[in-house]
């Protein structure tokens, strides 16, 4: 019988239709699947023809890493957390796929409310957040099958759907209405084959931070049709003083909810990778499958660094009310000195956000008739101004705006946009015509 | 012109066959990915009924984590790197998705060598090994592929693959020729689907070095059929003394190889979560294309914690050599205490491995007419002797020991082994026939 096995192990594989012709010169192709994981950012600044202003040292405004200019560091007692996990030697070895039991529970006690309470069964601790969308994304759609998406929003989220052969479907944000969703239209995308609701809040690239009815709203129509949610509030409790965050599971009766969060910037460290995903399941309508879904596909690559899982407790329960209370102070003070001046600029629309790190500026394009649309003008404002911000992709006529830069590169970002505004704004032909009459 | 770019964009993603029923009730099920991501560990292990002797303190020789016991710490100077890599500020933000260049540049330098030389553009940065094999898999194959793996091997290939939609071809290791290659049933295996060849050398989980001649015939049965080859040489390095380790790619002269390797094991930082990819491409057979791809899937979800990645140059070319050595030397003499104990054991052949972490363990079924299969074997062993090694799946009648366990802990499982075998070892029927005539 060994040997019958044996002969068993052998056969198995072998396909009967086996195409049995090999491979006479090299040719190896790239999968469809590499060549569909499209990052739209890469191509347009890969696309740009980027020749700053040589007298103008470069300001980039582009760049949503709130560490590079040093002026926002994290907190000592998170990377005193680091080195502690280091030194007790206890995290060195594997973890379980889905993140240590005790990090999980810490997690779950973070984000705990009683009207969306969480254990550590509930929590999946990933490679960041883009782990996370990664991961619900890939349980929750098969190929085929389409996800609403935020327009303007996030571009992981198309990246990673079309890598897996699901198709997005853009819903539209309302500048005018500080970037709510039009509710009408992202209900009429809806059918029989979508199967996941993405809704960033706190936005990027918008900055906006829903109300509670809002949010009861976007509920309201996920319900009706049985749509789960993916929250991405990876900018969670990052909300300037007088705007309240709530977060999506808090508020949902029913519909279930994967929540996706991190480390990266509430904590301003994005580079080491500690992201998660909430269940909120109260109905049990995602179940023990989509629950085992998930731990399967998280025993694919494994996720976060042993070091930060193991000094999470400290990170989250250590770190002083006063660091929170500083970045978000200096992301408002940034985010008003943007506007503000801004406001003031003639073919300009900024829209003053109340959480995240961003800001959104509309161009006026019918002034500013030398450009076709917002990818030339961001790009002839590098080439003048030597200010670099990236457009919306797919939302035409905005751009945003990075605020995390230090106070002098912001007030003189400024300066330098109003001076290329100034230089290139056009009253408009329907204007000029009726001063004619 | 505004107004006709937000039409195109509301429309563009409506399909015109859209199917407009929506769902009434809650019906989510897990993707078809989710469900076909299988790790035969975890379904082993939970399929066992495990109930370990109460009278005997459980002996896992079964994980292949070399920190659980302790007796195995990393260097002093690898925590040191890493700790002052937190201290130095430099590594909280975003890398490059294919890791920091300077990080690249060292992981080039300490693999390259005159056969093979490698520069930082030949090194990707990936979250562990398994990140790197996963984005090998996914570069080199679509859908209805199909790759070559070993067997007796490592599951995650597999589990991979088959997440994947990609066919595996088990081609047979040789356990009589010190688990070589059967290298006629390997290219029986080819077809003009068959996208990549996977050789694990130093092997988990038979502990098998490769001599030169035998990785050149393995190289020319590629070379041959225009197979691309990955390389899992995580155990790289890892051979007891009077052996050599040579790499895939210092052998190769045409064909193209993605090295996958990592900090986990010869650095026994398992959890860190730091592994690569090294493209070895003399001919320019893989080019820009596949070297584009990688980087383009690298961007979905990022890679390594920059912490790790900001340590690895100290960890390389400041770990003294004595540190490698001693665990080499502790292996190697494990794996002597192993070999010799289970080598008078009636009914057992183990194989003497030559490198990296584990020992293979052949039954003589027809000596233990008790049990129907090495599952049986190993799930009795647990019962009566509290000791736990996975049977080495998919090959028939061997199991594993990680040899990686206190000395006290291996000698006392040897020990016990031997009294599991000598109360269930029967003398076969026919020899007892033999005897009766
Ligand atoms: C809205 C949003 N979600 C997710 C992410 C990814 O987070 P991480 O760096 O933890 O993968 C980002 C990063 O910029 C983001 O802006
Ligand atoms: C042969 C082999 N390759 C790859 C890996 C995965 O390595 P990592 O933990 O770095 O993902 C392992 C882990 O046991 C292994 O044995």
């Amino acid at each position: 019988s060994q040997s019958d096995r044996y002969i068993d192990l052998h056969y198995s594989d072998v396909q009967l239709t086996a195409h049995k012709s090999c491979r006479q010169r090299w040719n190896i192709r790239p999968s469809e699947m590499s060549i569909n994981t499209l990052n739209p950012i890469r191509a347009i600044v890969d696309g740009m023809k980027l020749t700053p202003n040589p007298e103008k040292p470069m300001i980039a405004l582009s760049i949503g890493d709130p560490t590079v200019f040093g002026n926002l560091p994290t907190d000592d007692k998170v990377l005193q957390a680091m080195k502690d996990a280091i030194d007790s030697n206890k995290y060195n070895g594997y973890a379980p796929s889905v993140g240590y039991q005790k990090s999980r529970e810490v997690v779950a006690n973070f984000y705990s409310c009683p009207e969306a309470p969480l254990e550590a069964e509930d929590v999946l601790l990933t490679s960041g957040c883009s782990q996370a969308i990664d991961l619900a994304i890939t349980v929750l759609c098969n190929p085929g099958d389409n996800i609403l998406v935020p327009c303007p929003g996030f571009s992981l989220y198309k990246t990673l759907a079309v890598s897996l052969g699901i198709q997005v479907k853009l819903y539209t944000l309302l500048p005018e209405k500080s970037w709510e969703i039009d509710l009408q239209h992202m209900e009429s995308l809806i059918d029989d084959r979508t199967t996941c609701l993405i809704v960033n809040n706190p936005s990027n690239p918008c900055g906006s931070v829903y109300s509670k009815e809002h949010l009861q709203n976007i509920l309201s129509v996920a319900s009706k049709h049985c749509v789960p949610i993916l929250a991405d509030e990876i900018y969670g409790d990052m909300v300037f003083p007088g705007c309240t965050y709530q977060s999506m599971a808090s508020l949902s009766s029913d519909v279930p909810i994967l929540a996706c969060g991190g480390l990266a910037k509430r904590w301003l460290v994005p580079g080491w990778r500690l992201g998660w995903i909430l269940i909120h399941d109260k109905n049990q309508i995602f179940g023990k499958e989509i629950r085992q879904g998930l731990v399967k596909l998280s025993q694919r690559i494994l996720g976060a660094c042993t070091i930060v899982q193991g000094a999470i407790e400290s990170i989250l329960n250590d770190t002083p009310q006063e660091f929170y209370h500083r970045t978000i102070s200096f992301l408002e003070s940034n985010s008003e000195i943007c506007f503000s001046e801004l406001s003031t600029v003639p073919g300009l629309t900024p829209v003053m956000p109340s959480g995240a790190m961003y800001l959104m500026v509309g161009i006026e394009m019918e002034h500013f008739p030398e450009f076709q649309n917002d990818v030339q003008f961001t790009e002839r404002l590098v080439t003048e101004q030597s200010v670099f911000c990236l457009p919306a992709f797919e939302y035409p006529n905005y751009f945003r705006i990075v605020v995390t830069v230090p106070e002098e590169m912001m007030v003189e970002a400024c300066t330098r946009i109003r001076e290329f505004c100034q230089r290139h704004y056009r009253t408009c032909s329907q204007d000029s015509n009726e001063l004619d009459q």
